[in-house]
């Protein structure tokens, strides 16, 4: 049999130095500036403003609270749809709270990098809690964290 | 003055371990299955098959060559548009070769990224040179890597 005595190799390998220094990567560290659009925005308006600031998601705010997200997956299904894109406003199409999946500035990338891949979004918004003048709590977005930040960190990571 | 003789340290530094790790990971390693219609495929089956499929980027053949892509981004600015997308072939509307950015299995998923981001595209074509009864030179595709499996790469390098 074994003995019960021994010792433990504590040497650290190759991939747990990756494992350790990719896990200390925030994501304040790697995010993007937000694009925003208000509630009543004309989904053609919000459209527009995703093509001009060549985002893949949009966040909706109202009153400066995050509100919801439309992903070009979700334009693109409303534009070939019946909808009347210069009329409807973005707020009935988007993804509304609570279903909207966040990250915050002291996150490590590792984790919101897992949260795009298992709830199969594009993009996070970066929020801070935020109360509202009536005591309401909600969330201000103060950026995104999107795969291009990902695969842009990897390309870091890689590099000499 | 400093003396011309001496030594230099070799030993790695966990950055330059991290470096040639992520440099041995081929884009064979991390591939996706791609997604392929013919050129003569209407946008409106395209942008369908887009989302049955859920990818991000369509590639596009004509008699078994890569001749274009189409990304969600380029539906959607169609979409939006007056073109009949009903009846307008993709071979129209896509991007065509030689403007595709493409890579092949022995990549290192590194320098893939690389261009992904220095061309700021969402997904690749992993191709291989094919040639044609007539003599003439192509690719075909063999599976897409974009930055959904480079996202999918760095949670696995930052998983235990």
């Amino acid at each position: 049999a074994r003995p019960k005595v021994g010792y433990f190799y504590t040497g650290k390998s190759p991939l747990s130095l990756i494992q350790d220094y990719i896990k200390s990567i925030k994501v304040k560290d790697v995010k993007s500036v937000p694009v925003v659009v208000e509630e009543s925005t004309p989904v053609y308006d919000a459209i527009v403003t995703l093509f001009l600031k060549d985002v893949g998601t949009i966040f909706v705010q109202d009153g400066g609270f995050l509100t919801g997200a439309v992903s070009r997956k979700d334009f693109l299904k409303i534009a070939i749809g019946n909808t009347d894109i210069y009329k409807v406003p973005v707020g009935i199409i988007m993804t509304r709270m609570p279903n909207i999946i966040t990250t915050y500035d002291d996150e490590p990338v590792y984790n919101a990098a897992v949260k795009i891949i298992e709830h199969e979004v594009d993009s996070l918004p970066v929020v801070e809690p935020v109360v509202g003048k009536d005591g309401k709590q909600g969330y201000k977005v103060t950026g995104r964290l999107s795969k291009t930040n990902i695969t842009r960190l990897f390309v870091k990571l890689g590099e000499g």
